[in-house]
């Protein structure tokens, strides 16, 4: 038997209060699963670009060892844990503590990668995304899209509700880029893993990837795949089929921050009927960044609502942690979608207090405190 | 609610009773998951070894297609349906039509093939087979194994049963092969595709791989993986790992014939422990095959429920499904085994009868008849 639904004190709506409840109810007590699609692109190796890895070429290891840590609780394909640099650890820890109390199941998406990971992975028919100066990043986008599609179709056969996310360095960048492509952001408005977030950096790597392109702002609104052909990365047209695929008949949880916003806006473009099943699940640490506004950018995709759990790490004993306080990280991995998630399947027996524990308890033993 | 158990008229019970009836009450009205591992190895190109497609190389484009008619309800990586010489259609039109009526998820392992499906699949890390005339079939087993162990796990989180099957061009001969490496097997009693089964040419092949792998009978007993690396195919330490994660926790039906008796073997090897969870789930026609014996194959690995169930196709108005009581095909693509499941996650509410018109709609469909 399931508690009737109240909405967590954890948990808060940002953004379309009533489409938050309607769904939050529909997912309340039911059994979701959890995917990640990984991909990297060599825009992440631009120095400055991203900090989602100790130095630009460890960039390119994050997702797949982000993955591992979800499957092993530790990394394969290279030592240590994935870190910012100053050694901040990877959101995938918030992920582990979600999907370890909840039980939910993790299915992994390769939407292209120079780097594998030492987990199962769905093949999406890509590769490593080119840097995006390139006009020309990415390629077999219709076939990853259409895998995706095929895929969540088959994880709402079974499924009350499915996560999808992303481990993808570079990725905000790249978003940036589909974005404006497609006319749904007009302004610089995407986040950053770095507190000083490289907006100028950004900005003019997009600008020249859409002059590469020959693409205008706007010029490709009703194009997404193409907009992610030349100036996307390979996690995109993976995910935009997943998401279509399974919000067609199920309730889905985007999972992240400005990153999956790119990946909204491809599935509506997509299908426009999936709307009422859609929903944005981040942490608190996203939705307060001065530095970005992820509700001004879903404002001007659709009227989706954006859900946030109230995660804090200021009292936590371990400076990694307390970073993201001070506006390092903030998203990646799912870890607000399958935080979100946790708290709704279990009818709320999971909450902020129980996540920071287990973060807690795998941080130590990962870094043998 | 679920009605309460009842051995399902369809149903026939071969081999160690006590079991079956255990682990058939667990499954009963369930939430399952079907799997199919795919593999190509060049030793169903030898001439008359296999007829699990019209020629000797068409049987490569086998594994690929029956997928993707359980995806799509039809081919895409060649033209009409995988047939055997004289027109007989795969044995995926039983398991589309199983999987159809109860709605149960798919999800494809790609153990290792020369053609690629159109469908989403998982990556297991394996390449196409080389012939095991070599010596040396197979790379990469101990990677396949160990991502099959993780994926059956995860699919064991949310799920109440699962169904390991294969589909593999000239799969009974490498199954003869690492069945008599691991001395669970000292004669020749694997089936075929064919009422006439080459039983001769088959065992010369397998001498011949077994000299080349400098083995005797018997001599990898106790190392399944090794076995399969000398003279298996590539659906098999993918399976195993499969099938093994999966046992751990719930019971895993081995939907197939004589090749899956090899994976059975191989996990029991593996894992001792996951017994009491397994179920050999198959047709029929391939209990009923005088030109074979899985029974007595089974006997030799251990004490494992064979449940069959009683698809005729007798009063098919079809020649090409007629023919399946003539000898030809028997088993393939868990056609067995998701019949077998369909039956009972539905508490018997499908049957053969409605599982009869179901073929018969999907072959009409497909051969516009």
């Amino acid at each position: 038997m399931k508690s009737p639904f109240q909405l967590p004190p954890d948990l808060s709506i940002n953004s379309s209060p009533k489409r938050a409840l309607s769904i939050m109810r529909r997912i309340w007590g039911g059994r979701g699963v959890f995917t990640c699609t990984i991909g990297n692109t060599l825009t992440s190796t631009i120095p400055g670009v991203s900090d989602a890895g100790d130095t630009p070429e460890l960039t390119l290891f994050t997702p797949a060892a982000d993955v591992e840590l979800l499957f092993h609780g530790r990394t394969l394909c290279m030592d240590g844990l994935p870190i910012n640099p100053g050694g901040i650890p990877t959101p995938a820890t918030l992920t582990m503590a979600a999907l370890g109390l909840s039980g939910m199941a993790v299915h992994v998406l390769n939407g292209g990668t120079k780097v594998k990971p030492h987990v199962p992975f769905y093949d999406m028919g890509g590769e490593c995304g080119q840097d995006i100066r390139n006009g020309r990043a990415l390629n077999n986008v219709r076939q990853s899209y259409e895998k995706g599609v095929m895929l969540g179709e088959m994880f709402s056969r079974d499924h009350d509700f499915l996560i999808a996310s992303e481990s993808c360095a570079g990725g905000t960048t790249t978003a940036l880029a589909v974005m404006m492509a497609m006319g749904v952001l007009k302004e610089n408005l995407v986040s950053s893993s770095s507190p000083k977030n490289p907006r100028e950096l950004k900005s003019k790597i997009v600008s020249e990837a859409l002059q590469a392109a020959g693409i205008e702002l706007g010029g490709m609104s009703d194009r997404p795949l193409q907009a992610m052909e030349c100036v996307g990365d390979p996690t995109m047209p993976a995910n935009v089929g997943l998401v279509v695929g399974a919000a067609r008949k199920i309730p889905v949880i985007l999972g992240g921050g400005t990153q999956m916003c790119a990946v909204l806006a491809g599935a509506l473009a997509m299908d426009k009927g999936i709307e009422e099943n859609l929903l944005l699940g981040t942490t608190r640490w996203m939705v307060n960044d001065p530095n970005s506004d992820i509700c001004r950018i879903v404002e001007g995709i659709a009227d989706i609502p954006i859900v946030s759990v109230n995660m804090d790490y200021g009292q936590s004993p371990y400076e990694g942690l307390q970073a993201y306080e001070w506006g390092y990280i903030k998203e990646g991995v799912g870890c607000g979608g399958s935080s979100v998630a946790s708290i709704l399947s279990t009818c709320g027996h999971i909450g902020c207090q129980q996540l920071l524990d287990r973060v807690h308890q795998e941080y130590r033993r990962m870094l043998n405190l």
